[in-house]
């Protein structure tokens, strides 16, 4: 943030639709800058507006595709759409590189699309946090939809797709060891499948299963649930009690030639006046109020810590050696940064 | 923790090795018992010989069944051997659903293992503190190897390779997506690469491409660390300074004909010789120690800033019920705790 322009004036740039601003304003969150988050809180009673959906799955199941070709859907229906780029994979944050490279360039071009990607690494936990500012960042310019790409393996990466509207759940036909990834982790956040490069020919069979695994959720989930409260003092955030009642439909998608993209919007479109209905969207809206409030906690709390043990232990290197030497014990100095907040 | 035993009486039962008082310890951790983290405290002194071996990888890569042969190796050795099956696809956690079934029944009744399961889901970053009270109990107990199996892709399951001494990535053949998924996350924490299922045609070409990547890290490395540095004001939990010299060699392994495992141990014992030699074990145990002191820290933080809400602000859902209704600012509410910290 340079000190020359007021928060109030970079709020108001932002709202306006600014990519400047918007694109400073987020290096500034990146970095913790205390006036950035001034920025964000003055922006966060003007958001709420944009709908926001997750594209997950695992490397290589196409997700950068779909996502393409989601925003040249929305682009012809005259929507502006925001891409948040978390998978490190994803030719959207640079990195694909045996994948085949996405027509991002005819993106790039158009200012109705703003692509910001996020780094996965390093991050502490801090990586939903960054989502969660990104989009709201995002949701403050106007954006119309914004599309969040995320790998779908790693609690971290869950609690991404927790932030969104909808989630997409994207599975390849013949990778027996998809389902399993699926079973263990995102079946509970997955609001539509797609089943992608449903050319191949396994492609039924893939459906057979994730028909089965659906029906089997209406009867295991409620358990699964309760042994997690048992095992965890705090509910998971990937929970999801609000929207039972909707099924998860599957649709096939072939990106490369374009197949299955007005089907898949449809369902989309359908979750959405499903949530709308009967007061679904506030309960989904808190639960990703839930889902961003405990990423910027854990976040904002972690980053405070060290700064403390900085000023109080010295560099964290010398203290991870004095751990490692057993001159320092690590529960002790937790204790003595927890007890403040007794 | 029942009162009836002091938490001196339990540290001793745990030293002696006694499997009933270290489960009972291991449950107490994991619901945040302090008296269970008063334990953990007096055990802390006596730990820090067994050797952690860290075994990632995509789901249905065949980690469990290389987690598996090694547990027969090291028994053969006679030498003690704890689990600890981070990964919600593995056997040992109950999971595998597609999977070949694991003969972990030979086990369950060798006294010299001890196997233990961890939840991946809802730990909202306390998979690595879990995993590293877990690792320590262990140790504790006088296991000498440990072994402990996570899935690769994701910050948390990085965070909990970094735990371990030595860590083997597991690839599978005709998988490119893979190389991808490791491209962008755990190269920089594989101390030896198995290129499993290693009778699939494609295993010349994944060799290749994992050679290729060997040589690109000495050159990308650097680079790409300092970029992360700029991006975060921690460095980050996966970072390994201390052994640059060190060329992750390359095994191959049939796990289901039991090929590759004697080189695959022997690498292993090269690796900690490797680590044992001019200082360097000292490195990786600082390194692992701020990877556990991170984890500990960011894990009790999260869970006393939420028990200080739950007095303050009442129950978490209706809290995310106020501030999807706007009538409660998340950045705020944090700012409130944090400010503690300072």
């Amino acid at each position: 943030m340079r000190a020359a322009a007021s928060t109030d004036t970079i709020a108001e740039r932002v709202l306006a639709g600014d990519v400047r601003a918007a694109a400073r304003l987020m290096r500034g969150l990146d970095d913790g800058d205390g006036a950035a988050v001034e920025v964000l809180r003055k922006l966060y009673p003007h958001t709420g507006r944009a709908y926001v959906v997750g594209i997950t799955g695992s490397p290589g199941a196409g997700k950068s595709s779909i996502t393409d070709r989601l925003i040249a859907h929305y682009r012809k229906e005259g929507k502006t759409v925001g891409v948040v780029a978390v998978d490190p994979t994803s030719p959207f944050s640079g990195g694909a590189i045996l994948g085949d490279r996405i027509r991002m360039q005819d993106h790039a071009l158009d200012l109705g699309v703003f692509i910001r990607s996020l780094a996965t690494r390093g991050s502490l936990g801090g990586l939903s946090r960054a989502t969660s500012d990104v989009t709201r960042v995002m949701d403050a310019m106007g954006k119309d939809v914004i599309l969040v790409e995320t790998v779908g393996v790693g609690q971290d990466e869950i609690d991404v797709a927790s932030l969104a509207h909808t989630t997409i759940v994207v599975v390849v036909p013949g990778m027996g060891d998809d389902i399993q990834a699926i079973k263990a982790g995102i079946l509970e956040v997955a609001d539509i499948f797609a089943i992608n490069k449903a050319d191949r020919p396994e492609a039924d069979r893939t459906e057979r299963e994730l028909r089965a695994m659906i029906e089997l959720r209406h009867v295991t989930m409620p358990a699964d649930h309760d042994s997690l409260h048992r095992f965890h003092a705090e509910a998971p955030a990937t929970e999801r009690r609000d929207d039972y009642t909707w099924e998860p439909p599957i649709v096939r998608t072939i990106a490369t030639r374009n197949k299955g993209f007005d089907a898949l919007a449809e369902r989309i479109a359908e979750h959405r006046a499903h949530l709308e209905s009967a007061g679904g969207r506030l309960a989904r809206e808190a639960t990703r109020a839930r889902a961003e409030f405990l990423a910027i906690l854990r976040d904002r709390l972690v980053k405070s810590a060290l700064e403390r043990i900085g000023r109080e232990q010295g560099d964290l290197d010398e203290l991870a050696t004095r751990i490692a030497r057993k001159e320092a014990d690590p529960y002790e100095l937790v204790e003595q940064i927890v007890s403040r907040l007794r």
